[in-house]
């Protein structure tokens, strides 16, 4: 294992988080807040450890995809370690286990937090909070790449283990140049719901931060009801809208700007994604009229909710742990399902659940014909055996650890739905869960144990089980290889 | 498709039936019940349909897998619809529905029960329910098979599909020879149990009755408070061992008979069943031996349950609703773990589960060392790719089938856990679940539509999904073929 280059990769990368915290450093500054200076200390202290390890690259530059999965997992880990820092030196969050949740539901825009009152916090950490969710929706590693430069080879590793979905596509030959046009189009389209924001009424601050959080389909807002703070059915329509097009393929919008509308609207991920949505949005809108009074208000209630919870968002506008049952479970099911492949949603994505319906099918087809030969095929194309072995493996993989996690977080001893429901939130980075995780909850209440679990819930969720798991492989520390 | 070998079929499985009524029947006169006639009635009723079309052998007698599949799910559907009707006459259980939620829940061994008040029941009725436990365990067309005789390749296909686990083995040339011999063990295993409870001073028919219940991991008992009815550490002692004994593979007896110890104690499955017992008993003791104050006694009670619920049996010596959550989940995961294949007991099955984390590894291996050659082994034997995707796919189907469950279920607007553990005990043939399903309480709130909807699952967790997606496949009524 390339060592050298594992070190001189992540230190780049803590040289990077450090410029990055002198945006909320600035935003502080500008609300006149003494807080502001924790940022710059801590942004000092990432500058050393980059000058001390980042600045000269190792003569053998050669990684493999095992070094792409392990640089992804520490990466996360380590800018996650260090953006805590400023929230427990400025005694914002003081305990470290605390702060340590905050930024990893942040950076693997989660949204969960363990805050129970949001609203007195200062600017600049508010700021911070929103922008964790911003760079983590696209990719730590994918934002580093746009900033530096690195092997081609080499990005290309990393890509493939930080862009979520079955399979990695690249846009145009060269990594770097997919990661540019990437972050683009992610910084126009984040800009443009800035925009309709401000037009309804929100302050640049709030219009800023709750952008980022939807853009990285975070969640997390500066207020304590979230997104029904400003009760208005316009910033409504506007996140809504917004939420569901950042849950959408970005590669789609690259086609658009092509002008290759046909193979956008043939999409089957996007078809079947905006269909769950419909379908969804009916089903709840119908289940919770009753307690509305008013078919357009529980449909405005439903669309916000389904879009937040599909594309794993997490706002809120309406407390649906008290909607009835059969909403519930709904919310829980898109909850899993997830947005689109190489969007900044989280989930088990629509594409791998196209893969997994249509083996199915297959399967039974191979019973009744053993003779016929059956392929799957996805938007049109013919799915690799190996593609689908690995989206296999990570749908089991996905539910075994989802069953130890619900096992080590029963150990607190609240009801099974807050266990299951928290463990169900986090490992997909949506946020709010059922009951004591509910809506209107948080998740101070649990032990420092258990936000440990929910932290590495969330990392492997957003890093989608394998860099992760490969952490722990044996065989990856054996010195065979 | 085959469809007069279909009608065949299923006519002489149908006088199969009849002939099983003249048990309760008897036992019913013994105890001089008049209910006694409608088990007459019934049993005049499937002779009748017997000799209309279970006669004459169509000339025709060829079928492949697919019309395996079908009698296999046909055959359990219509035992059931006919099973039902003795409760119904004797107005034991005035409702059709309420009634075929019983006999499903009897012949697939899941033990869930619509009964309010059990203790009042007539003898003959109460025998009849540990009976369709007793033949469902082994399964319904292996019974046929042992009685009449069918072509050696049409009994292969409806084995493969009855068998439980992810491959059927033949312990002789000849299927017949293997039903029998598997018959033959069972037979002999439950007389032993029946003379271990008479030791421990029950009646002959609560001996019989619980043997029967046992053996079939099924968990019906004549008393309200099941197995805590008797109140005895020697009792609760046999019926765990039993219960264990009757999850494990009948083949390995086979080999036992045959004195191949060897390839018993090396068995994987084995070791993994017994360990995951072992472990859950512990972690159970440990954490509910605070609310018995006594150790001896909280290990009594969590080997009864672990032991109980990993076979899916059923039965119920204490109102594990009340236990700490981390006892609850433990539960709860076993309950999906299951008995090992080719045993009576339902669930993923150990081997399985084997299998899958096997996956997993192997994944892991393959993404660090891309070139190197993978295979996974079990028992020693290397898997077939075509055995490991029908496993994958299996669980797939197990995780989707589990989600639509659900949310059919939470139409009841009874609390999820309820509607969660509901679905999660029928479809793996246990029978108690959480909360409203508990172990003190019983299915008899919901509504009819939620009653078949447990039915389904419980005849899709019997029959491991296939045969039974099978009946709802499209390509299967096309007449392409």
């Amino acid at each position: 294992m390339n060592v050298k280059m594992i070190r001189y990769i992540i230190s780049k990368m803590m040289g990077v988080e450090g410029l990055l915290m002198l945006l909320p450093m600035m935003v502080g500054i500008i609300y006149g807040e003494h807080t502001s200076v924790y940022f710059l200390i801590t942004a000092a202290i990432l500058t050393a450890i980059y000058l001390l390890f980042g600045r000269k690259c190792p003569e053998n530059m050669t990684i493999y995809a095992k070094e792409g999965l392990i640089i992804v997992a520490t990466a996360w880990i380590f800018w996650s370690l260090a953006g805590a820092l400023p929230f427990v030196l400025s005694k914002s969050i003081p305990s470290y286990v605390d702060a340590f949740f905050e930024t990893v539901s942040g950076f693997t825009t989660t949204g969960s937090t363990i805050l129970t009152e949001i609203e007195g916090l200062p600017k600049g950490i508010l700021f911070w909070r929103s922008l964790t969710h911003w760079v983590g929706g696209m990719g730590v590693l994918v934002f580093v790449m746009v900033l530096t430069s690195l092997d081609e080879k080499n990005s290309m590793h990393l890509m493939r283990a930080e862009v979520p979905g079955p399979e990695a596509d690249k846009l145009v030959p060269k990594a770097r140049g997919t990661a540019r046009i990437l972050y683009g189009m992610y910084f126009a389209l984040t800009a443009i719901e800035v925009v309709f924001l401000l037009a309804g009424g929100m302050n640049l601050f709030d219009a800023v931060t709750h952008a980022f959080s939807t853009a990285g389909t975070g969640g997390f807002s500066g207020y304590n009801a979230s997104v029904a703070h400003f009760n208005s059915a316009y910033i409504d329509g506007v996140i809504t809208v917004f939420m569901i097009l950042f849950g959408i393929n970005f590669n789609l919008y690259f086609f658009l700007l092509l002008k290759e509308f046909k193979s956008v609207f043939k999409n089957e991920e996007l078809r079947a994604y905006l269909g769950i949505i419909a379908g969804a949005t009916v089903v709840i809108t119908c289940n919770i009229t009753g307690g509305y009074h008013s078919l357009l208000k529980a449909f405005r209630y439903a669309v916000f909710q389904v879009a937040s919870v599909i594309t794993t968002t997490g706002f809120v506008t309406a407390d649906f742990n008290k909607w009835p049952e059969l909403s519930k479970c709904v919310l829980l099911l898109v909850m899993v399902i997830g947005a689109s492949a190489g969007s900044t949603g989280g989930g088990i994505k629509v594409s791998r659940l196209l893969i997994l319906v249509k083996s199915i099918r297959r399967e039974l087809k191979t019973m009744i014909h053993p003779k016929a030969v059956n392929i799957v095929k996805v938007n049109g194309k013919k799915m690799k055996e190996e593609t689908m072995r690995g989206v296999y493996v990570y749908f089991i993989a996905y539910i075994l650890i989802l069953i130890v996690s619900v096992l080590l977080i029963s150990i607190n001893n609240f009801d099974f739905t807050t266990s299951f429901t928290g463990v169900l939130t986090t490992l997909n980075n949506v946020g709010p869960g059922l009951n004591l995780v509910g809506p209107v909850e948080n998740f101070a209440k649990f032990s420092d144990f258990s936000k440990i679990v929910f932290c590495v819930d969330m990392l492997i969720g957003r890093l989608e089980i394998f860099p992760f798991l490969m952490l722990f492989s044996p065989s990856l520390w054996s010195r065979k290889f």
